[in-house]
C-alpha cells in the first residue's frame, strides 16, 4: 500500500463516531439501522454505529438471497455476536423470485446483473421500511472506492441517509476495520457482492483494490494530471480506463437531474434555506 | 391562480422537450421509461417523452397493487393510446404481498404509510431493472410541489436518471399538461397517490395545491421573507408550516451525507472532472 493511504485510524474512527451520533441525533433519533452482508465494509460500519450510539440503539439487518454464500451469512452473524448490536434476519428470496417469476415473466430473460441490482433494491427497500418501524436511520456502507469507481446499484446498495464510510478507500476501511476489532477472517476474505457464486469485486472491476485505491488517491485526492499517474508509474491503459469510469459513474452520485425552468430549482440554485429569515 | 404562476406553455414544452432529447442521447440511448399512475404528471411526463423521443422510444410501465383504483389504470391506458408509446403492466401485488406476509413477517403491523413506500420503491426497482431490458433512461414524474414539501418517497417515486416536470409546481404541470393534448378527465381528477381508497394528496398536505403553489412560489422562487408572506396575505401559521416542511425535507432532495475525512470527499469538493487535464 502506498504510504499516502495510510490514515490515522484512532482519529478516523473518533471522527466517524462523532459523525454518526450527531447526525442521528440532530434528527431527533436514537438508533440506526444498515444491512449486513458479511463482508467488511458493513462490519465495520456496524463496529462504528455500536460505538456511536451503543449497541443496543444499532440494528444489523442480514438480507440471504437462496444463491447467497452460507459463510455470508455465519460472517453477518459473527458481526452481531462481536458488536452486541440488534439484528433481523429477512430472507428476500420469496420477493426477488416473484419478480423473476417465470410464468409471468413476459421480458427477455434477465441478466445476472439486473438479477443483482434488483436484490439491491430489495434490499434497500426494506432496510428503509424497517427504519420507519425502528425510528432509526438508514447507515450506508458503500466505500470511496466503490462510489467513484460507480461499483454498487444506483438506489439499492448505494441509498442510505448516512454513509460514514464513503470518504475511506477499500484498504483505509480495512485499517479501520482492524483498529475497530472487525473479526481477521472478514478483513481477509476476498471481497464480493456475493450476488453469483464465484463472484469478486476485483475480478469485475478488472482491477485490485491496492491498485485502484492508489491510482483514485492520486487522481482525486492528489489532483495528478494523466502524465503525473504515468510518471508516478501507472500503465496509461489503465490511467485513461479509471478516469472515463468515474467520469461516466458520475450519475451514480447525484440526485435526479431536473430540467432548469424557473428563476430557483431544486439542486441548482435552491439548495437551503441559508436566506430564509424572519 | 396567481398571475406569477402562469407559463408560457408553448416555450416551457419545448425547454423540456430539448431537456429530453439532449439527455438521453448525451448517454448514447435512444429511449426512456417511466411510471403511468394515471395522474397527471406521469400523463405529462409521457406526452413530452413521445414528442421528444418519439413514441416508438418510449415505455409507459403501469404497475397496479391490488388495491390500486381500477380508474387510475384506465387513464393509464388511455395515456398510451393518445401518445402511441410502448407500454408495460406489471402487478406488483405479488412481490409488494411476499414482503407483508403475515406468516413470516415478525414486526409490528405495517402501517398503510409504510406499505406506500415498499409499493412506490418496488415501482422504482422494476422501471430500473426494465430500463436494462430496453436501453432506456428513467423519466422521473415528480413535480415541484412534491419536491420541495418532500411529499413523495425518497428512492422510490423520488428516484430516476432525469426528471422533466421537477421545475413546475403542480398547478403549472397541469397548465403544460392541457397544452400536450393530455385527456382533460386527468387533468381535473383529484391528485391521489392512490395507496389506498380515498387517498388525496392536499387531505394528506393539509393545503390545497392552489395555496401550496403560489406560497412555495413566493417563498422560493421570489425568495420573500415571512413577513411579506403575511403581508401577501397568507396565514402565519401556514407560512411557518410550509417553511418547516420544506426545512425538514431537504434529505429528500440530496445525496447519502459522507462524512468527509480526506482532502477531497464526493459531492463536497469532488463534484465532478472539470480539472481533469492530460
Amino acid at each position: 500500500m502506498s504510504a499516502s493511504l495510510e490514515i490515522d485510524s484512532e482519529f478516523t474512527i473518533q471522527v466517524l463516531t462523532r459523525f454518526i451520533q450527531i447526525e442521528v441525533t440532530k434528527v431527533g433519533l436514537k438508533n440506526a439501522l444498515l444491512g449486513l452482508s458479511g463482508g467488511v465494509d458493513s462490519a465495520a460500519a456496524a463496529f462504528l454505529c455500536a460505538r456511536a450510539l451503543g449497541p443496543e440503539h444499532v440494528w444489523g439487518v442480514m438480507m440471504p438471497y437462496r444463491t447467497s454464500a452460507p459463510e455470508s451469512l455465519e460472517d453477518a452473524r459473527k458481526v452481531v455476536q462481536a458488536t452486541g448490536i440488534q439484528s433481523r434476519e429477512i430472507d428476500i428470496t420469496p420477493m426477488v423470485d416473484a419478480y423473476f417469476d417465470p410464468a409471468r415473466w413476459s421480458g427477455t430473460e434477465a441478466s445476472m446483473v439486473r438479477r443483482g441490482n434488483k436484490m439491491a433494491r430489495e434490499r434497500m427497500s426494506i432496510l428503509y421500511d424497517l427504519s420507519a418501524e425502528l425510528s432509526a436511520l438508514v447507515v450506508g456502507t458503500s466505500n470511496k472506492t466503490e462510489i467513484l469507481l460507480g461499483y454498487g446499484t444506483i438506489y439499492g446498495d448505494m441509498a442510505s441517509a448516512l454513509n460514514p464510510l464513503g470518504d475511506l478507500y477499500k484498504t483505509q476501511v480495512k485499517q479501520a476495520a482492524r483498529a475497530l476489532g472487525v473479526p481477521e477472517n472478514i478483513i481477509q476474505k476476498q471481497p464480493s457482492a456475493d450476488l453469483w457464486q464465484g463472484q469478486t469485486d476485483e475480478g469485475e472491476l478488472g482491477v485490485t483494490y491496492a491498485e485502484a485505491d492508489k491510482l483514485l488517491y492520486h487522481l482525486i485526492d492528489e489532483r495528478a494530471s494523466k502524465k503525473e499517474l504515468i510518471t508516478l508509474g501507472f500503465e496509461e491503459k489503465r490511467v485513461c480506463e479509471v478516469t472515463e469510469r468515474v467520469r461516466r459513474m458520475q450519475f451514480k452520485r447525484k440526485p435526479p437531474l431536473i430540467a432548469k425552468v424557473s428563476r430557483r430549482t431544486v439542486d441548482y440554485d435552491f439548495q437551503y434555506a441559508r436566506d430564509w429569515g424572519a
